[in-house]
């Protein structure tokens, strides 16, 4: 029900209505000025043409810097949604399952529902700080389990993933011959510190999302990456080449503007979401929701017992603002996100309205 | 190998060699100032969010108007070849075959052996004018075709369908119940009227896909459309939450622009394409090549007898001209593809080299 409140959203919009946009995490910031004209200077000198469908040789070797592996393990994707379909089509055709932690990005679900993949949800709680019950885990996989999909730090929850829970399901994983798929968008903007996937990769078996959409505020660009062996890697990029072909190479070098500036504005980024996070937290405190306090941009995924967050969500919209239901995120009706993603004027006036709103 | 060939070809230009390259659709004419600037304007203005998988309604208004439907009908695309994809994704999920005229895009082929779908490949000759045998098209479909695709005009022949054939064609598709799905991206800038699949359409059953990268000389900004019945635009919009989620807005504002300057653009490559194609014809019945005339840009596909078509494109590419082997097109193994798509005096040097070549 994401996309469908977006697109209504949009719609209202285009009606003339104001609408508070706290659906999507989709940064009010601008995009640097530095890096629009980083795209600028590079389409005026023509790099404008096709291109190829790993991306821009000086981006991934940059990237494969970073992230300490070769370039030959990056292939650039038009954002990390891309990627993460790419690697899902290609490493589901036989078929199989795989295992998602909730609450998820709805669009893991989504994805492996197009591609007729069952997913095998592992729900986790509020209550318990939305740890991962390693036990569970081990007992949901089975021969058929193909990956695990992580999202560290949590869409919806901003929770990052303690170390040993993470030490644990890399433990389990690699046991049992499974991959790991972690989506870590939020992790170069995280208020505390959360390890990526890559520190446990020595044989490159798990698989690193990531995209620029977040840490630089590039959101509709549609940049991002993904970190993996070389076979999956060339096999994404001969996807790439029957489908999407090349991520425009001006965006690339706008993003590689970006990764120059990276520590200046990733600090400038988690300081305003920390004070937006303080802001949020302070008044649905007050109006009675329960929350685990964010460790990273964006989201807020408040509860109120005996809530129905899909009405909840409509009737905010015919309000003025658009949240998300926790419905979104698998079985959390009880639930919304927030994401405070909008001024921090726009913020108030919304969480003034959610924390009068009935249900 | 059209994809290997160019990997290869950029590899080489990597390392210092100077390579014509005329492997591909993708014209040397710069992208028009005028689309470049409106890009530029439009991200100053903040058109760099998420939006919708739709497309922008001024664009899709704009392409509805220009092609006669309405704009329910049309849904942007990161390129023609992702509309191609999309298309065929959720049209072939219940399996069954796809009739494709010979010599076709190569990445019709890969697209359905990647979504396990089976083509059915109906041969036509240089000899025939590369007419499609209809008797021949009739009897190849049997009640599990789906699709017949089909390129007006075509690439690598740029040879337009004349009307009485593709009168024909729609006729035993409609009779069977079969959706034509039509790849006209050359048609705005065809030398001679080409017909296209939307004149058919009072049902909207049929098919077009479209982009601006011919037309604006636009190949690496990755933007096309699909014009469509009303469901199978929604379907691929849902495809495209999942997985590219938008074309950016500022491409989108850059093409809407182009479509202003459209028959002032177009004429310009018209002329210029018209006088490669005479210069190119000239040369290659010299050295004793046979084709037949180009309608449209951007390509020549010669044959010569006994030619091996893959030794005879590496051996071209050592010597510094990248063209695509005729068997990337179908069983054309005495054929090979000449993009005209650099400037004159490059093209000059391409043929002479072409001409000297044994094979």
């Amino acid at each position: 029900m994401l996309y469908e409140i977006n697109e209504k959203a949009i719609r209202l919009e285009n009606q003339g209505k104001k609408i508070i946009r706290l659906n999507l995490g989709d940064p009010d910031l601008a995009t640097p000025n530095e890096i629009i004209e980083a795209a600028y200077e590079s389409m005026k000198a023509g790099k404008t043409k096709y291109s190829s469908s790993y991306g821009e040789t000086n981006l991934r070797e940059r990237l494969a810097e970073l992230h300490g592996v070769k370039a030959e393990n990056v292939v650039i994707t038009p954002g990390s949604k891309w990627g993460i379909f790419a690697t899902m089509y290609l490493m589901m055709k036989t078929r199989g399952n795989i295992v998602i932690p909730t609450p998820y990005w709805t669009a893991y679900e989504l994805i492996a529902k197009s591609l007729g993949v069952q997913t095998r949800l592992l729900r986790t709680e509020m209550e318990d700080g939305w740890k991962v019950d390693l036990d569970k885990l081990e007992a949901m996989i089975d021969k058929n389990t193909r990956m695990i999909i992580l999202n560290n730090p949590n869409n919806p929850t901003s929770k990052v993933m303690d170390a040993e829970t993470l030490d644990g399901i890399v433990e389990i994983a690699n046991k049992k011959g499974v991959t790991i798929l972690s989506d870590e968008v939020y992790g170069t903007i995280s208020f505390v510190k959360a390890k990526s996937i890559l520190e446990y990769n020595g044989n490159h078996k798990h698989i690193l999302s990531n995209g620029f959409s977040k840490t630089f505020t590039m959101t509709g660009w549609r940049i991002g990456y993904i970190v993996a062996n070389k076979e999956l890697v060339d096999n994404i990029t001969k996807l790439n080449q029957i489908t999407i072909n090349n991520v425009p190479v001006f965006i690339q070098e706008a993003a590689l503007k970006g990764l120059e500036m990276q520590k200046q504005l990733s600090t400038r980024i988690k300081d305003e979401y920390r004070e937006r996070a303080k802001m949020a937290s302070k008044t649905l405190a007050k109006a009675g929701f329960s929350f685990t306090k964010p460790e990273a941009p964006f989201y807020v995924f408040p509860k109120r017992s005996g809530l129905n967050s899909e009405k909840f969500t409509l009737d905010l919209l015919d309000k003025g603002v658009a949240v998300a239901p926790g419905t979104a995120f698998g079985d959390y009706k009880e639930h919304f996100r927030i994401s405070l993603t909008a001024p921090r004027d726009e913020i108030k006036t919304a969480l003034e309205i959610i924390s009068e709103a009935p249900g």
